[in-house]
């Protein structure tokens, strides 16, 4: 029956910003096929139980990091006879975004050998075609970041303007002049001062904001 | 064993402008299930021969339609328990443009009933989750025509500049001033003037235009 029916499975790009760095978790695979190589977190699709592929994104994101994430985007389906060697598969590849803040306690939360991986010097070897996927996942994260409220899910609940204009620097690589981000901001009326809430060192501490859920920044590109 | 192994298949959203109208290619079902209901072209991933789910989409297309589209794109992966009553089911989604004058030899190249349906006037019922499929289809699409070059695979190989306008509106759904979209055509190096080439009445003939494959037009949201 094996020929029959293909395998099929989610995939899931978590990405985050450490260090001004834009990263994804990998997981270090224990078993074969490609045991040691590094491989985006996953899980194959159970009918029994998932009532859809997301369910299956986000089982697979809980059984391996422990993560829940509020925001998973389906980002495109794999498929082939050549893409695992357990036979025809059909890979759904999602992406989320974690903030930076949650980022560390992820790494070790199971006995499986997990790292933020820098995008731009991922790992070796990476399994499967899970390269490819780490490429689209990016691309599309960037794409989506310079229109979308996506950043803030890269962001604290609480931050500073300055770490707001850092995320959107990391995650599109492109440097952004201080001014006038500032200056599209200032009619954002969803983002919301906190109103004595301060961050950082006595001589020059720096105002807190936060988003209401249905914040739209738009960049231009 | 059908519990346990879910159907895949490719569903396919071909557009085409008729009668400043965009419509979606609809095909009347032969059999049960929905015997009767109007569903997209779609066909059941064969592991054994299809090298992708988009050579599934593209084997659908020219079995159903006889139509081979240059363009094809994954939309999103519908899964579920309940989409369909032979078993779980993951269906892919593809959208498709056909130039309006390939779209009326499609009508009737099978003996199945089928229809260029208006997208904002369904024909009725729809089968499955179809008309959910529709949606997002048309929703991605009016996303990318505004900043791609999709609008070229909707018009023929020689056009007026009246064309392109009518079909960027169609799509969009929103009217474009006359002056301002030539303008912004006028440093358009992709876009070829064909001189000596005219079309229409004695009065007032239009120029023809080409577009070269790498054309990108980027329209103001």
């Amino acid at each position: 029956m094996k020929e029959l029916f293909p395998i099929v499975a989610a995939d899931v790009a978590l990405f985050t910003v450490l260090e001004e760095t834009l990263r994804v978790l990998l997981l270090q695979r224990d078993n074969e096929p490609q045991a040691g190589a590094w491989a985006l977190p996953g899980a194959l699709l159970k009918p029994e139980t998932d009532l859809s592929l997301e369910h299956t994104a986000r089982r697979a994101l809980a059984a391996k990091t422990r993560v829940e994430v509020p925001h998973l985007e389906q980002v495109a389906v794999f498929s082939g006879p050549g893409r695992d060697p357990r036979g025809y598969s059909v890979g759904v590849l999602f992406y989320a975004l974690l903030p930076a803040d949650q980022a560390p306690a992820v790494a070790g939360a199971k006995a499986m050998d997990v790292a933020w991986s820098d995008v731009a010097h991922l790992k070796r070897p990476i399994a499967f075609d899970h390269r490819e996927m780490i490429a689209l996942a990016t691309t599309r994260l960037r794409q989506k970041v310079v229109q979308l409220a996506l950043p803030l899910h890269l962001l604290p609940a609480k931050f500073t303007l300055t770490q707001l204009q850092s995320v959107f620097e990391t995650v599109t690589g492109k440097p952004l002049d201080k001014s006038s981000f500032r200056r599209r901001l200032r009619d954002e009326k969803n983002l919301v001062k906190l109103h004595g809430e301060l961050e950082g060192g006595a001589n020059r501490p720096a105002q807190l904001y936060r988003a209401i859920s249905s914040f739209r920044f738009e960049m231009k590109s």
